[in-house]
């Protein structure tokens, strides 16, 4: 068998997106020992950046080795105790994984649901909150199933008033959508690189606010074969030792104590991911993703073709197009990958067949990779029979960014 | 802040060793859609490739995305319920971190130990199957804390017949001893790649055999969210979604139903691991790895030095150096890093500051990395005022591969 040769793509799906190169570059640096000076240098560095992604001030800011689910696991098993009451506020797929991570780890799970493509106004969440008591507000902030993104203002400020902790899953909107965790009074907060962030899944960047990691250190439990005098087996130790935060934080920490050996190229592309965002700047980052997601919607719009949703509460990097009546939908598809080498996405469940998903993310949330995108589907609609307008899509986008 | 720039490094501790270049530059091949063709086809070519590693026919042999203790996490909570008896053979610190793995996972753990550095008599594990009669055998196969690797033989047979499956942590041992899974009659195997194996921690191989996999998938839930029909959810439920094989295998498998995103620059990490050592020829990887723990073990006794443990039953991959009296441990390993950039091991528990860890693995079992090694630690023991027999460790190495 050869070595791996991937064919070019162009990934404008839901995520995962191309790598900005310099990623994929860093990801092929030469290894270091995990308790080199160096190593652990990186490591805090890495912490540094990310801390700047997130708006955060958190110490307990570190990457998860394993895909964003991971980050999703290792919060939620940390923060829940068998029988704790978690509110789970549904608007897409993601949220049923929430529910689904919640109910394994022994949670009693309280779901409250938003039609899909619509958001929940703030006041039902308040009520949901005030009603089911939770110790813990889990809830996605954008949402890829149905490109719609939460508001989360004031949420932080009345889980933190009613004695809750607030975790957001923020996989597929960080570094896309302003979501500034300090100001907003998250608790607990994770993602991948794979969507806004210009890298592969494989890394899930986490931080947690000092009212977590208090909730999460009241349940240390170091390992048995590195146990020390004055380690302590909590009663309510954390169900999983992969996912044991507090273990986590002891090796990224001072400590440093062993837990897993960090992923190093995953490490590097971590740390890469966040220092491009940095180098950017942030406020530049999103404004690129909300002018490109802008620039797709009325490139859409322009060959004809409905948007997807409440507008008005979409995420800025993914857009939801209705497919037209008359059209198949994976033949457009599969033409998109056959004869241009574009990836757009399909839905999941009841949107699957009705609505195609439009990324506009990290590396590819740029002028040219909407631009290709539009001609190339603008060429499959009308080779599937479907009436677009000559260069409708194109046009559309180019005044967008004419205009910005 | 810059870009990476890591320090030269030759990495011979008990891992994360240096990766295979070839193996980092596959890592910076650009990303390709997870549901994409040449991606499925890719998923399945490693599948193909990680059977011949681990000599296998199972179907079920695949990656699990995170550290090697992901893979470890996944074998367990996948196939243990709560309450059920598992048996642990302890005989360095990671039959500790099975233990411990177990026990979050609700199972009844019942210990059996032996002292550092030694192994197990066969008659002794089946002694222990007899009296606790557990479902679930789980032992490691060569445990890097103590340099000692588990003879195998007849204990997968022994298990059947008792109605116990087996599971084996070959993390350490995989690629550089060997171990043939279908002929030792193992039932769940994972590995990580930072050993013998050329790659960078982060990707956890692993293969379940056709007993394992009937466990596993009488356990099968399919996630809310992308449930259809005829999916139920199993009472005896897997606790950890992350972690839940049944899903990992439809995911891997035909019906490519949606977990995780795959981790796509770590996949291409693990499918070009494994095709070195095809394209090596495993038994040659082994021999290799073989040659240089002899030469290693025969270069520090030339240097005057005893080594560690039943050398009877030493991994060929990691060789255990008492520390000689007056030498202060620290400073020799110190020294080792800073003037000639090479890391060798401290060690855990018991054998901390007792004990050095030498590494011939993966990318660095190589003549050159043994001798460049053995030079310099003549060079840091004399100055730290050590007798050591001039070049008594670079000649007997020499000596070991002349007569190969």
């Amino acid at each position: 068998m050869r070595q791996i040769a991937p064919p070019p793509r162009l990934l404008m799906g839901p995520g995962p997106v191309d790598a900005d190169p310099r990623v994929l570059r860093a990801q092929s640096a030469a290894l270091v020992g995990q308790f080199d000076p160096w190593m652990t240098r990186t490591m805090a560095e890495t912490q540094e950046l990310w801390r700047e992604v997130f708006v955060t001030a958190n110490e307990q800011t570190l990457i998860v080795d394993g895909t964003a689910r991971a980050g999703i696991e290792a919060a939620i098993v940390s923060l829940v105790e068998p029988g704790d009451r978690v509110l789970v506020p549904v608007f897409g797929r993601f949220g049923h994984l929430l529910r689904e991570i919640a109910e394994r780890a022994g949670a009693e799970v309280h779901v409250i649901e938003a039609e899909w493509g619509t958001v929940f106004p703030e006041s039902v969440i308040r009520e949901a909150i005030d009603r089911v008591r939770p110790s813990l507000v889990a809830l996605v902030h954008g949402d890829t199933s149905t490109t719609m993104a939460q508001p989360l203002d004031g949420l932080g400020a009345y889980c933190a008033e009613r004695g809750a902790l607030l975790y957001v899953d923020a996989t597929a909107s960080l570094g896309g959508n302003t979501l500034r965790v300090d100001e907003l009074g998250i608790d607990a907060i994770t993602t991948g690189l794979q969507k806004c962030l210009g890298g592969p899944s494989g890394s899930a960047p986490a931080s947690f606010s000092p009212r977590a990691v208090e909730t999460i250190m009241g349940r240390r439990s170091v390992e048995a074969g590195i146990r020390g005098e004055g380690d302590e087996t909590a009663q309510n130790r954390i169900r999983s030792n992969y996912f044991d935060l507090a273990m986590i934080f002891d090796y990224w920490g001072p400590k440093r104590l062993n837990h897993h050996t960090e992923a190093t190229s995953a490490l590097y592309g971590a740390r890469e991911c966040a220092r491009i965002i940095v180098e950017e700047g942030l406020p530049a980052t999103i404004a690129r993703h909300e002018l490109a997601g802008r620039a797709m919607l009325a490139g859409v719009q322009g060959l004809g073709l409905a948007a997807y949703g409440d507008l008005a509460h979409r995420m800025n990097n993914v857009t939801g197009v209705i497919i037209p009546d008359g059209v198949e939908p994976d033949a457009v598809r599969g033409a998109m990958l056959e004869h241009f080498g574009i990836e757009i996405g399909t839905s999941f469940g009841p949107l699957h067949g009705k609505v195609w998903r439009i990324g506009t993310m990290g590396f590819n949330a740029r002028k040219d990779a909407v631009l290709t995108t539009l001609a190339a589907l603008e060429t499959c609609l009308r080779r599937a029979g479907a009436a677009v307008p000559v260069g409708g899509g194109v046009d559309a986008a180019l005044d967008e960014y004419a205009g910005s």
